[in-house]
């Protein structure tokens, strides 16, 4: 006999399948298609296993790919908020959540906890695995941006001030990792893929 | 000055984001367009984050999720070989490793070794966290499968002897998600989604 518990896992499992229908505004390297967000996931779960030495103090690995795994799964209901969409991100939090309410709890008890603690330890952007998945978050979209020479920015105009506010954390994450990504934001100021007033 | 390290870390990533159009038989679940390997790397990542309480024993979590997010990277050179490709398979491990001896390569030295170790113990099928990992690569398609109504079965004619072979060793890494798929297995014969000689 199937067990209950191992029914529910499956039906969450079945569930977050729908994270691959959430694309984003990033495009796969070549250009072709914009990526979504389970995409996106893995590139920052493999990112988080080969990266964890640059992060500024010793980190739990397999708590941050936790993290990066599970921390798009409310866009499911809440939708892609494009990181320079200031309306959409007022009612942002609002909006994922429910969603986290609803998903979540489709696990058994004690995950649909694990994996709730685990968004919002996310959200919170406090502690060290917090801080390192963020980091990641924001390198992946910059890389992109970047192998398709800003394809993303260029159509909807971003201007270089944006993309500094939006990464001015990154720093507190790992410092190696946001001095590379200077070399990225100049590269692509001097290229005209960001605008800088 | 960025370290060279950091930047072979990061052309590695950049070049591995090609995963993303490596595309699969299996329909993601609502059956709207075919899954691709990224999308299958992360899913399966999340079931071993989610069920490792499954496999027949104790197993190192972390270890396996490196596994199951690097194990299909050799696709992009040697593209996806359908499990139910007798010919394609004949020929899969030489094309493989002609791709993991590039692909890896591009790393720092002990890193490359470190994932083309995990892939190696992946393939070679002996160690629990090997075993329980193709308990997830089976599993996943099996389910996204049941969830459209077998759609890449019945587009290829599938037999359920085909599958029954394919998941022969299955309930050694898990025997009661091996008993979860045997229910699915049997329901989509009894639909007519596998064919049963």
């Amino acid at each position: 006999m199937v067990s209950d518990r191992l029914k529910k896992q499956m039906e969450f499992i079945l569930e977050v399948d729908k994270l691959k229908n959430i694309y984003r505004q990033s495009y796969v390297s070549d250009g072709s298609r914009h990526e979504e967000d389970a995409d996106h996931s893995w590139h920052l779960a493999l990112m988080a296993l080969l990266l964890s030495e640059h992060a500024n103090s010793d980190i739990d690995v397999l708590k941050t790919i936790g993290m990066v795994l599970i921390h798009d799964i409310v866009e499911i209901d809440a939708g892609d908020t494009y990181a320079y969409d200031s309306k959409g991100n007022t009612t942002k939090r609002e909006r994922e959540e429910k969603a986290a309410d609803r998903i979540f709890n489709i696990l058994p008890g004690d995950q649909a906890v694990y994996l709730r603690e685990l968004w919002e330890e996310f959200e919170a952007y406090e502690t060290m695995e917090a801080k390192f998945a963020h980091v990641l978050d924001n390198a992946q979209p910059l890389m992109l941006n970047n192998a398709t020479n800003g394809k993303a920015w260029r159509e909807h105009q971003i201007k270089k001030s944006q993309v500094m506010k939006r990464n001015e954390k990154v720093n507190t994450g790992s410092e190696s990792i946001w001095e590379f990504l200077e070399g990225i934001i100049e590269d692509n100021v001097k290229k005209g893929n960001l605008i800088d007033e």
